[in-house]
């Protein structure tokens, strides 16, 4: 089975869906198989991480802003795709650095993830989109 | 088919369990198909990579020590999720750098790996720790 | 189903594979399902990105080549992996940064990548090499 979701991103950060997803996936056959996500842009991610805490989501989004500053902080003088605004570049690397598809085994139903994991799309651009991603369940 | 494997690590670094994992798929079925591991952590990876010089694998670890210090050096003091230790906000981190999911293709019961590949659990963190793999073979 | 693609490559850079594997994906089996990739090195990568403007792609190289520069770089002193040749490790670490596989649900015989999205093998080594890519379709 397959299906898309559209998430609606309002800035840079973390995203969860992981309720959507289990969701879907509870309600679909097969109930042991494989659930894969394909994020059909090249400047947002996917991204499994701690659904605990909201301060690591900060952590993240501050982390990746460090080692991929904007197209206009002089440390990335060296960009020449630039036209699209300092945050475009930066974010394709990004998009690069960070997972574009992901595999998670299901049995019974459920998603395998551990605990602590939560489905994420981690946007990187400033202005608002709506990020489709493929699922396949098999 | 699904399992689990568990993989005890004594701090950070590489654990390679290939042969654990080439000898699940030699005895299970179907005999052409597609293996796919998720790590159950958001704060140790999974990796392919080279089997051969071990001095391969301390580089690594010291690249991505240099990449994304302890949360008690300078350089990562903007970082506000600590509370579980200078080890932990740098293990998330590397588990969104590194890969939650791998799937490998499976010919005749054999991981279509290149010669030089091997699988690893990359453990972020200090303390002993049990890391579950789910894998998942159709 | 199963295949692989040989991607001759000359020098660091992306080389596009899109049509190649939309071209095998059309006259596979099954038309609905999912296509795995894995790159069988642990010097060069998977990647999907913009496929619209090259300079995405000069960009993409210039960036990992001042987050990983060659080991006779002073800022990678520490690396002991060097009789390869100062490309060498390096490529390792950008083999870890990067995706190693990639998984694309398929509809009616076409991969539901992105609009922009292209596939592509990047190069991390000096030498000419040919790169193979597992494939596997079900």
């Amino acid at each position: 089975m397959q299906t898309t979701f559209t998430i609606a991103t309002r800035g840079p950060g973390l995203y969860e869906f992981t309720r959507e997803v289990a969701q879907w996936v509870a309600r679909s056959e097969p109930r042991d198989g494989l659930l894969t996500l394909l994020i059909r842009h090249t400047s947002a991610s996917l991204l499994i991480q701690e659904n605990a805490d909201p301060e690591v989501q900060g952590d993240l989004r501050a982390f990746f802003h460090r080692l991929v500053p904007p197209a206009d902080d002089p440390a990335m003088s060296y960009l020449t795709h630039t036209y699209e605004g300092p945050d475009d570049m930066p974010a394709h690397i990004k998009s690069a650095l960070l997972p574009v598809s992901l595999s998670i085994p299901v049995q019974a139903g459920r998603l395998r993830l551990g605990t602590w994991q939560g489905l994420y799309v981690f946007e990187h651009r400033h202005a608002p989109h709506n990020r489709q991603i493929a699922a396949h369940l098999a």
